[in-house]
């Protein structure tokens, strides 16, 4: 079976429709946040703020800056690893991102920045709707390669809505922490993605095996992706946290989750292979783990042994997950899972949603300090009485929700993008830049035979 | 014709000449900035200041910081999308921009930082070096691939003392507001290069026409460019603004743009081309357009929707201009614009002139504030009685003084660089790494079999 | 002579138990700064800190997040020029780096953050950590390709060691001042880097000649190695300095030098090579010699044109170093520097420590003030009556005692390194991924023949 997937029309219209949309919703609704407002030097001396450095751009935006970058270069990077699919990798991460990015502040500026009509924009909301994207990127992981960028646009479009939605009940009804999102971003993220390729089963997937492997240098930029990832991943975990001492504590805890998932990894995929040889695969992705899994936790006092121990536990974890789990969900589940996002993002966020709840079932003044535990919780003004163990309930209760709003979710949009019409390729044309992409004819020529016979638009 | 290539005596002495004279220069006139310099613990108390932290270092430096990946590995890889030329594209750049740093520290010295006689640098210097050889990297793009490192050096040297003129016209004599360079550093660059390769014209280029070309992989580097350029924009654009509110907003400015750049961009892209295919050339560049159109109006207050409705445009103009008008400039005009910058630079650098005139013409005291209006234009002191209006005529002005210096400086460095002794290479040879750079053997052979008979260097 | 270099139970293993050390000895010694703890909120009140802004986090963060750029990416991607090493390049520094902070954490945390019986960690551990694997980094560039997996975790284990124990002995002992480490992280990790390859000779390691060389697009991947290197060196010399003028000079002092030194980089590359074209392993190492070589001095009253000089030189002496002595090493004295790192770490390092000591030498309160003189070299306390000849005089011992430790130190490990169990290639297979990868098929048909008599593992 065959779709059209001349997009000639089809997509610029999505991209011109949704943009004039996202133009009409921002005139009505979005204004500066007064610290980006030029009035703020008003503000400045009735709020007796002493200096401008205390505007919380300067608190934030390095950190935004590195989540900008794990968004398009990391996810984007990370992704081409197929070996011809690398101009839809990076080019249809750009396109959902830029376009995620602004419905997302749309959708989260309605439930957490909403002032007498208007949303207020500064530093943090950019912050989260990079991050609201970053789930996105999650899910696109799952269907790459498999979907047109209609189809991704649109799944932009209900994903976001989504996240939205599950993260103000996190975050807002169960009073939950999330910082560095396992819960909200990468939960969420993958058990959408996963539910929305299952549905999109596809099975003569096999008629363009030998695409979904790599090639040396499709590689080597997948690595890109990756080490921008890794490294920036303590700005993500720390990124919108109260400033001062959590901000810090959340950039530590990262880092060394990160350092010791990559022992791990490297030591799983050596045992399980049986010549002991790397496999890039999990160099790409497994090392990546300990970052998801400290996501909850991270501005807790989760100790840097403690968030060792998580990075080793993902490092196995993920590891062992590529290497049998995804041919199971495979072939039995029939969950074809492109990137592995259930390894990467999947279990290790709902590991890092546990480690959360117990280490906020396990906090105590003695550990916080009095303040220290009443600011790290919030448990101030409604959740003056709340107790750790409570906090810890909660948090628990945050991963669950989070599953639900994923599968379900993920069925809804699934199904829609099941329809005809979105342009997606045929089975034996996907991880295939040539069916969206004007590729240079030199490579054509050389790695692309069947051209003639496989590519023909059909009519619909 | 064919000119000798061999730079074994004139490479080497160009550099080390420029290289003494920035030595003896710096000796002479170069000093820190207070707040750079060992005497600063005394300062800071006889300033009142209470904190290290209000050291400008930590206001811009992590600006700055984003803003050298721009100039280096940004426009750097942006231009690896030639087959044939990704050395040159990266190395020539990180030669032209090193040499120019140093030199635009003294022109933006003498004509902003002088004391005493010494030019004091601090970080906001090195952001304006960085500004300044950015415009030598847009006009770089131009003549990308037809030019000798020596003309790039003297390109470089010319150019950047014109930029300091025009900048200081501008700012100084002007008091235009241009704080991303929409009119200084985009539309001054693009029409000097277009001028300049308007003077090299090579009436028989299309000998290295199938260089001219881009492969999967170089596509693939190109992007890195591209991804770093447009993560980084915000911090571009915000760099130099005044600190607090001004630098937050003109991120949050930047950000906007450049998401809305995205989708017309793709959705011209696909428009455009018979089948529906999306253009890497246009990924790589049009997406690009919103950030340096909002350039000047950055800081200012557009408003997020204004912001959109810019990158909107710009995603169109550009991305048509890369279609249809950059054809018609090689035929008609004679003008070989190698990287498109009239459609990237040019045109949108224009558009932001003009967006930036009539935010400044709307500027009421109803929208910033009383003082914030004040500060925004800096209408104290001699600019004390200037109202919004007058700002708006003066910034039109400094377009049409942009445009006038790029027009006329860019022709009298077109005909310096057309001398026959700078080592360019012939017109059978451009866009060919092998006539500056020792290539690896194994790739000579493949992809490039003519060198015998095309290469010789022709004795002078 | 070939070993076993299937490392399926081997490499596992030494993950393994250095992971589990790791979370042993951080359980029992490592815990938050104050700083990072979630006491702060109490240490604020108590110490008057007025701002969240005070904490160390908001001065060292983002020059944290560029260093562990550096280490990741730069020098990950700078040793991908190798042809059919980029796995091993990028992945295996990846691994030594992710174990090394571990173990630098602990290492340097007992010798200067050990308090009550704990090391206290904050960003500025994170930052001196990563300086310290930067050391085994820089030594790594020796033995690139010619060593497994495990041989580079024992590397690290030892170097780190000797590296915290010499960084003791030059900044406590001798107190000597070292911002960006000339003396102890290139020097040292230079010449003990050089010991160990010098100890592990291999005779006939021209039967893997073909391998040493570059490919087109590796050579583009080493730029961006090479990039990301020279743009945040800045960031890496001013990491630690004192907070204010020390931080802001360190970086101009840096931007300054590696400027110049591009210049007279490709000014020799030029003029060396009988054609003047250029050598892109000039341009990928020695551009960053003059980052070295104001490592010691670049918090110093160095002065712009100081820095100038500094990587004038050095452009020059590491371009002649890649060109004569490297092969000189090789032929004569039997080390074989893959990388060169002679010429980028070890004599830049020197001169980098020479011009410290000189710098140091020449500080007086009429370039530094009274109190800029105590300040920038702790001329308090039991340094209160020191002079800055005296200053100059323990830099110059620094210089010794690194060379000294990185012999003694490179010998011992060199000899344990030798041992026939390790894993280590045979002289066929080295430079050579598919000995320790899993590389695309695809790949190993086309630029890979001899596999089957060459890559046999032989029984041990």
């Amino acid at each position: 079976m065959a779709w059209n997937t001349n997009l000639r029309w089809r997509l610029p219209l999505t991209c011109f429709i949704l943009e004039v949309v996202m133009v009409v919703l921002f005139g009505v609704f979005v204004r500066y946040d007064p610290e980006a407002d030029a009035h703020w030097i008003e503000e400045k001396r009735h709020g007796n703020i002493s200096s401008d450095i205390e505007n919380d751009f300067y608190y934030r935006y390095p950190s935004f800056q590195d989540v900008h970058v794990m968004i398009f270069v990391g996810f984007g990077f990370l992704m081409t690893f197929l070996q011809r699919y690398g101009f839809g990798s990076v080019g249809f991460n750009f396109l959902l991102a830029a376009f995620g990015i602004q419905w997302a502040l749309l959708m989260q500026g309605w439930f957490h920045s909403f002032h007498d009509g208007y949303i207020l924009i500064g530093v943090e909301n950019l912050i989260n709707a990079d991050f609201c994207v970053g789930s996105v990127c999650v899910a696109f992981g799952a269907v790459l390669g498999k979907v047109s960028p209609i189809q991704l646009l649109i799944m932009t479009l209900f994903q976001v809505t989504l996240f939205s939605v599950n993260e103000y009940i996190l975050l807002n009804l169960l009073q939950v922490k999330d910082a560095g999102g396992s819960m909200t971003i990468h939960t969420f993220g993958a058990y959408f993605g996963l539910t929305v390729t299952w549905i999109l089963y596809r099975p003569n997937l096999a008629q363009s095996k030998e695409r979904q492997s790599s090639v040396y240098y499709s590689d080597l930029f997948a690595m890109i992706g990756t080490l921008f990832l890794w490294m920036y991943w303590p700005s993500f975990n720390s990124a919108v946290s109260n400033h001062g001492d959590a901000q810090h504590r959340a950039a530590i805890n990262t880092y060394c989750s990160l350092a010791a998932c990559v022992l791990t990894s490297v030591a799983l995929s050596s045992a399980l292979q049986r010549k002991g040889k790397l496999d890039m695969v999990h160099i790409q992705n497994a090392t990546l783990a300990g970052g998801v899994a400290v996501g909850t936790a991270a501005e807790m006092m989760l100790m840097p042994y403690g968030c060792l121990i998580v990075g080793f536990i993902c490092g196995i974890v993920s590891t062992v997950g590529f290497v049998y789990l995804t041919p199971f969900l495979e072939s039995r589940l029939r969950i074809q899972d492109t990137c592995g996002i259930n390894n990467l993002h999947g279990l290790p966020g709902i590991i890092g949603g546990i480690v959360g709840a117990v280490t906020a079932n396990e906090a105590s003044i003695a550990v916080y300090g009095q303040e220290g535990l009443k600011k790290a919780f919030d448990f101030e003004g409604s959740k003056s009485r709340w107790s750790p163990q409570k906090q810890g309930q909660y948090q628990a209760a945050g991963i669950f929700v989070s599953l639900a709003m994923a599968f379900v979710g993920g069925a809804i949009v699934g199904f829609i993008l099941k329809l005809p019409f979105w342009g997606q390729p045929a089975d034996e044309n996907c991880f295939e830049d040539d069916v969206y992409w004007e590729v240079p004819e030199a490579e054509k020529n050389n790695s692309y035979h069947h051209e003639d016979t496989t590519l023909k638009p059909v009519a619909s």
